[in-house]
């Protein structure tokens, strides 16, 4: 791998550690505003002119912004605006980041900078799923008093975390069962050896269950379906908001509930981290840098 | 279930035990061109005519014919073409068959038909690629006076066979690398444990490979390739034709091929019929059939 | 299962639970020296004599006593010597305790009574193993900044606990490595797909490892082995005293290290408590009760 | 590994094959009583003095005789007692065979000869285990026209063959019911994932399960039992004479029955071969050898 020079701006732990994992590739590595959080082997910037001067890339964090006019910089002090950190940037460097909206894309075209989303990266958010995946089981070990194996648990959707999700509880000896709406899912479904069931039918398969694992993006789990479900058992959520299950009925219900969101960052921030180098390598090497 | 009527016309063994499967299900089901293998439970008729006369769904073999003129009767000494089948039925049955070509299609329409083609069905073809991976098992076992456990297998493409195929030699204790070209496949590889190559380094990873299943559809192993490999390694390419190796290169290198076509019909067609079946439900049930 | 009578006595919050666990089967339950954390759908008795007064079967915590005088009450003011508590008892009654010494049987015997140890019995110390395997991920997940799939771990020792760890850590996709030193253990590694290292080998396979995990009950991690250790190795010590791992050589090498002892009781009480209950209803049966 | 000289004496595919296996890895190997299938890379020997001459270990077939009087020669002409070998060997060799009876043992003493059985040896009871199980799977496969996966599959008897049987079956897809007598092992079996049931009630198991593999040496599946399993239930025993199932009795209900025996020199010779190999060298390497 040839040596590069990066620039790594803003962002949490993530963003800290692929920092750190970016200099132990043998890159130079500058970094600015995350001085509450020092990266190990990267000198601070003291200022983002001086970190991104002799950057051939330039990485944002993920996500770029939380409210679309400034960079994310939770471990600074900093206040930095999107236009002024793309004011200090040449149409020579490569400028990425994660989950960058329309307008920051436009605004990116303005100052003639070719703005790359790696979260928009297919293998990124595999990556992410199966981070998530580990995550959500490590947070059923740590929310119930009982071991997994030998339990029944429910997964809702076979996107890419429902599968890795089912892939992982079968192994630790969970008796799995998946929910999905379209025939050809619950074909992959019964092929790895989980039991699929139509989502249109989940209502009769909720009784029995220790554990349900949401990754559907909409209220899936209402007052009515909360109801079937047995009083211990633990519920955890893993869709993004508004989340999948009426949290307000199943706390009147007595039922523990999880919204566990975010977890590839929490639980396993340098995972997070080496997967967003790799993706950024792939983007490098797929503009024809021998890395 | 609700009984329904069926007429199960022409084809191979897969046919016979469709006919047996939908029968035992309950339902009225007539038989045509299949006397060579009478289908246990079911009455053969004499006629066409009087096959499809009182059948809601009429189901045609896969495929539904070899040369695009007949439909395909290997277990009958019936001729019957295209045209004469279509004449017989009307627009008020559900007609299916499998693999089925456009000007057949267009011919169903000129009929009043409407025809539908169940392997175009997405779950009959996962379904498919399950029976595929384990006759690829299934034939590794056979065609080696060696155990799978503990050995080196290379898959070829993480395409639907590549992906059950791998599932399940890693669980046999195989040590599994899969090569594929796109970094979201590569992504998933690794998800799931096994060792990822991108395709274009294929060449350095055949060293000391014992079985190597091949399941891209284009020459991938050509003679250059096939020269990297041990001696004794054995190949079993699961592509359908032209294949992906030089079969007459490994020959006179001295290397065992198998070309393994046609597997779930071969080595299960229970299972290939019961596909079949549970496919066609879901047709019928989608067009409101409670089935 | 017909109901039966049982008295519960001392011990840690698994006592707690198989007190609840024992009344939710249907069975009568006293419960006696647990009156900090009281068991849903039991009555504590005011007296040792009240609560095992109708009992059939009195069982004691596990462990019977730390100190061989006293009845173990970690949830309790009460202080009862087992003299006392044995002096309560009958020969009719049927005894059992967990982990319990010599000189307590030979009172028991001087009472007429036959003490049975439920933590002798192969199934419990069996299902142990289970919970504590799985604990020890749950460890190494919360323990760790990174995910397991994709690392190497070395597991020391194929007993029960590395069986059940080396088995799912595989399944989580992680590239296990276990050491034994019978070249009949080295068989069943094999078997399982894992990669198997002579004990006598340890020290050159300690390089490239991310997790060690150590089931053997001696030190076998001296200086000089953990000298061989990467700097960002976790190492999780699942044996009791005196413990696997020089600690102190390793703090003054930066390794970080777990000594996760107790882990059922600990991360899985309710299920420690069903692995007790099923053990003492498989004592029961083999007495001849149509439990 | 340093060279070694061995004579491979008598036997059948196995013996050839580790004949061509020893060689391979650099030893000096001479072959006797095995020329209708000469082994590649070996000469071999014009008479047994002429064989042994030289070899520092000699090594006998599996088993080494099948009458307890000749060695068993079943790929030569040669009859040779096992008087007339042992006559030819010196008390400084290294002698080994494979299920060797008392009275050859009492024999090899009279020459003043350590004779060691390899059969006896765990690791290759172990390793041969292995490959039953996966010829029986191989077995189950060829014998049904259906896949594995999704099937119900029953195994009787959770020992060597059941544990790695139990195991693979379940990597592929099948729900797995095992069978025991014992309180350890049915913890094992929940352990693993499988469902477990006591022996004492398989009689209510029976119906429902597509295939049924016997690893118990006496007779488990009689006449009652065999009722109670479905038409088309395929059943494979691979327990030796006089094995578990009443065959009569099952043909005369109709049900499909194997006898699979001596599989792993049937499906695999070569991994047989290299089993005992590996055996061997751990002899020898306890012996001091450093091979």
């Amino acid at each position: 791998m040839e040596p590069h020079t990066f620039a790594v701006i803003g962002g949490d732990m993530r963003q800290v550690k692929l920092a750190s994992l970016l200099a132990k590739d043998g890159h130079q590595v500058s970094a600015f505003a995350m001085e509450q959080a020092r990266p190990e082997g990267v000198t601070l910037a003291p200022t983002l002119n001086a970190a991104v001067a002799d950057a051939a890339c330039v990485v944002f964090p993920l996500p770029l912004s939380r409210e679309c006019r400034t960079i994310s910089t939770p471990l600074s002090d900093t206040v930095l605006t999107i236009s002024e950190a793309f004011a200090a940037l040449t149409p020579a460097q490569t400028v990425c980041g994660g989950r960058i909206d329309a307008d920051t894309f436009a605004l990116a075209a303005d100052h003639g900078l070719t703005l790359l989303d790696y979260y928009a990266r297919e293998e990124l958010v595999i990556a992410n799923a199966v981070a998530t995946a580990e995550g959500a089981i490590q947070v059923a070990m740590d929310g119930t008093p009982t071991i997994l194996t030998g339990t029944n648990a429910l997964v809702l959707g076979f996107g890419r975390i429902g599968k890795v999700l089912a892939h992982r509880l079968r192994a630790l000896g969970v008796h799995v069962t998946v929910s999905a709406r379209k025939f050809a899912d619950l074909a992959w479904i019964t092929a790895y050896g989980y039991r699929g069931i139509p989502t249109d039918t989940l209502t009769e398969h909720l009784p029995g269950q220790q554990l349900v694992f949401n990754t559907i993006p909409y209220l899936i789990l209402d007052a009515a379906r909360l109801r079937r479900l047995d009083p211990g058992t633990t519920l955890i959520d893993l869709s993004s908001k508004p989340g999948g299950i009426d949290f307000s009925a199943a706390a009147a219900l007595g039922l523990k509930t999880i919204w566990a969101l975010g977890l590839p960052g929490e639980v396993a921030p340098v995972s997070a981290a080496a997967m967003i180098r790799d993706t950024i390598y792939n983007i490098l090497s797929e503009q024809g840098n021998s890395l």
